[in-house]
């Protein structure tokens, strides 16, 4: 089954998909998906009420899909985490997870234009898998007890503007990623216990149906089960929180494309967690960034 | 008057202090002092509610004080921001505010004891002023206008462990500034209102009652409206969201003074904004980090 949330930004509702591609309405089993959803065992609640036949159907025609998770309280990236994606942005393949942080209030609909920021010269794209967290997660023993701390997986495009990233904050990475509207998520929240194997997902990406990222999770330098693992020892984690795993090669920063400008159409793939498509807009013409 | 959360972790409820001392309930105002409080007017009624003394009086004896804000959206962060500590850093003086994130998992109330997680050798203290947002900031026009999207004041600890920050993660410093407790807020959130000038308050740190640091917010490089102004042309920052604008000199990384051990005692003052006080302890002992 895929969760999801369908309406507009700030009003979506909870809803779910079934095999038969039927949506149902949730919000007679909870208000919203968010980290108390998922850590009070509203995955298994919506289970039973699917077999129940509970659940009314909806139609999901016309409708903005929102963001599969409402309101983290982090949403944690892990850069560099494919080797020719590292090459390729000129850095040595990493020795353990490189961290940083975009703002929760980058999260959008996996479909939402895209505005580019007044002032970007250089948006770029990044298909991941997003992880996100089901059960508070700190000094957990072993990658396998990570794993069990993993609600399920969504797409993410980390929009980076490489300028802002590497040139603007003395290195320190998340000013260039935090732009609104820089982390579409979804369209679904797929359970983790759905998803055979993690480390198993082709993930591809598209520029005005030009492809560009064509990788599989299989290249992730740390695997889902380490970063969960490894980052549980640094912080900890909580129920709802989103973990962009990386991005393979093939992105602007490259040299290989030109990076992003508006009217572009940017489409993102996972296997088994489906498919998002931006529309690229320009910011509205106010003062340049200070 | 300040604006206080009194409390189990959690479980904190809304109060206020007025210049008498006196501490007031302030739950039939508000069910909790947030981003949508700030937003929605919550000081202006708290005032007018205190002007008809229609706010009961609460004793805080033996309360624990949480942090003045509940579940900020995002805890951002600005580097080297006193041309003093950022020579005592080994850096140079930033030409842009440097940006970073903390989980905002890490606040704790004033008076927590902080846990130095296992594995940690370099824990260091930070005093900073801390600024909490008002209204949500967008691509604002001026400092002028920054100044006014501003809730309030109050005093944080940008805890930090040395070696994950600079040397765990490929330069990105987030990874050192998460750990569970490590960012202390409070006691207070003064409304800025109340606050005559932010560029001129003092700022000191003491361990075990031995001066650490001593200095004033006026030597800060970027001040106050110039970090709002400018993160909120790369971010929206959102009501409730928490800026730590950054450490003077006179933290133990300078290596004239040793990082945190069990037991040590840090207290942290600012001008107007009150105290903190925390004790060290030791990390339960699980495995290392991974």
């Amino acid at each position: 089954m895929q969760l999801m949330r369908l309406g507009p930004p700030g009003s979506e509702r909870p809803a779910v998909r079934t095999a038969d591609g039927m949506v149902h309405d949730l919000s007679g089993v909870t208000p919203d998906i968010d980290g108390a959803f998922l850590a009070g065992g509203g995955i298994d609640r919506v289970r039973k009420a699917l077999e129940q036949g509970a659940l009314p159907r909806v139609s999901d025609d016309g409708l903005r899909v929102g963001p599969p998770v409402a309101r983290p309280a982090a949403v944690i990236c892990v850069g560099l985490n494919y080797a020719a994606h590292a090459a390729e942005s000129g850095a040595e393949p990493p020795k353990a997870p490189v961290v940083f942080f975009k703002h929760p209030g980058t999260l959008a609909g996996p479909d939402d234009e895209t505005v580019i920021p007044d002032g970007s010269e250089r948006t770029d794209w990044e298909v991941e898998l997003a992880v996100v967290i089901g059960r508070r997660a700190e000094r957990l023993s072993s990658p396998e007890e990570a794993l069990r701390h993993i609600a399920g997986y969504a797409i993410a495009n980390d929009l980076s503007e490489r300028t802002w990233q590497l040139e603007h904050s003395g290195g320190q990475w998340s000013k260039g990623k935090c732009a609104p509207g820089f982390n579409p998520l979804g369209p679904w929240l797929v359970p983790a216990d759905e998803i055979d194997d993690p480390q198993a997902l082709r993930l591809r990406s598209w520029v005005n149906g030009e492809p560009r990222q064509d990788s599989t999770t299989a290249d992730m330098i740390f695997p889902v089960a380490r970063i969960v693992h490894h980052l549980s020892h640094y912080m900890a984690l909580e129920p709802g929180d989103v973990i962009d795993t990386g991005t393979p090669e093939g992105v602007a920063m490259s040299g290989r494309f030109p990076y992003l400008k508006p009217g572009d159409v940017v489409e993102l793939e996972i296997e088994e967690l489906g498919r998002q498509r931006q529309v690229m807009t320009s910011g509205t013409k106010k003062e340049q960034a200070a």
